[in-house]
């Protein structure tokens, strides 16, 4: 058994889990993975046998439950402080943390017209005015970030502050939406998403996700 | 000129404005204040002046512009880690931040049903199925937070891991709704709600709030 335990949903839906599972990823620590799949009659029951609160995902270490991916990447953070969770700098930090903040709270209309499907393709589909406002002011973000940032430091893999992080985890099921229906995005976004899409770990979500077995109705929009 | 300035929306109706400015309180740092009338023609473009990111509250020091109360909350432990934002232990710490992003990403309704509005009493008011099943659950997590964490600090002012800290400053704005709303609570939640509502500086805030001469119709529901 590994020291720490990471409890998510189906990998091609629950775009919280796969941010959790990043944190988990990019702290490099050694964890057991439990899947749950969401939206069956069993859910509630399996999620609260591994989670107290009932939420996913959780973390689970030396009997704490964390759960939420914000307060998971700071717990990991705190822990492994080496792995880079956050960029090294206070400024790039607190800039990292401001717009991971913003993904967790905002951009409602992205998240209801276009939930993520990884192996689904459904392009043209969810595209609303204010679906377009989210795109703008994420791809904004993405773009200021890399112009202010990402040439800082001395590790520049593509990513939002150079080396894979915690903020590019937040964004992460993003790249999978714009990929699922087809969003048409300006030369920089377009760049950023292709290094999300070719990094390891999310390789290793996607081919997961692609294979999983269960289907859940009200995800797809055919 | 302090060294912080913290820009926030209306007292009596900003509830995340509340969040951040309790956030630099309890990080007892130096800091100017600027309020922003919301909801008003020149709204936008003085928000603009002071945040780039065109978003409330935003902490602005040395150039740097940290918004959201969350990353603000992370910043200021950072530069002031004696201040106590979040509790010493590891675990406590964990989740003090599991329940602040909670609060930071969920109930909805109890948002739309109830707005902070710090003046007016509207008891009664407000109260859905869904609005209350957000109540249950965050009275539960206080109850939780009491019981299991309160106890094991030196200082036990009545608050959800002793002293009064970020994850407090999360819940303050729900307090003074279940005031405005008048919500019937258990003895619990209501002698926490007590020890917030006593607190210096959240009597700071109301009182500013009390005396301030905007009114903003769509959040007033009378």
């Amino acid at each position: 058994m590994a020291e720490f335990t990471v409890v998510i949903g189906n990998k091609n839906y629950s775009s919280w889990s796969l941010r959790g599972w990043l944190m988990a990823r990019i702290a490099n620590i050694d964890f057991d993975e439990i899947v749950i799949p969401l939206d069956r009659p069993e859910t509630q029951a399996a999620i609260r046998k591994h989670s107290p609160s009932g939420r996913l995902p959780v973390l689970l270490h030396r009997g704490l439950a964390v759960w939420d991916s914000l307060a998971i990447a700071e717990y990991l953070n705190d822990m492994k402080p080496e792995a880079g969770l956050w960029p090294p700098s206070a400024a790039a930090r607190a800039h990292a943390r401001s717009i991971s903040a913003e993904m967790h709270s905002s951009f409602p209309d992205l998240r209801n017209s276009m939930p993520m499907n990884i192996r689904a393709s459904y392009p043209g589909m969810g595209m609303t005015t204010g679906t377009r406002a989210d795109i703008e002011r994420i791809t904004s973000l993405w773009r200021d970030c890399r112009k202010r940032f990402a040439g800082a430091f001395q590790k520049d893999d593509g990513f939002l502050f150079g080396a894979f992080g915690a903020a590019d985890a937040m964004f992460a099921p993003v790249v999978t939406r714009f990929k699922t229906y087809g969003v048409t995005l300006d030369t920089d976004a377009d760049a950023y998403c292709t290094a999300v899409l070719g990094h390891p770990a999310m390789k290793e979500w996607i081919d997961a996700a692609q294979h999983e077995p269960w289907l859940i109705d009200s995800y797809e929009l055919k």
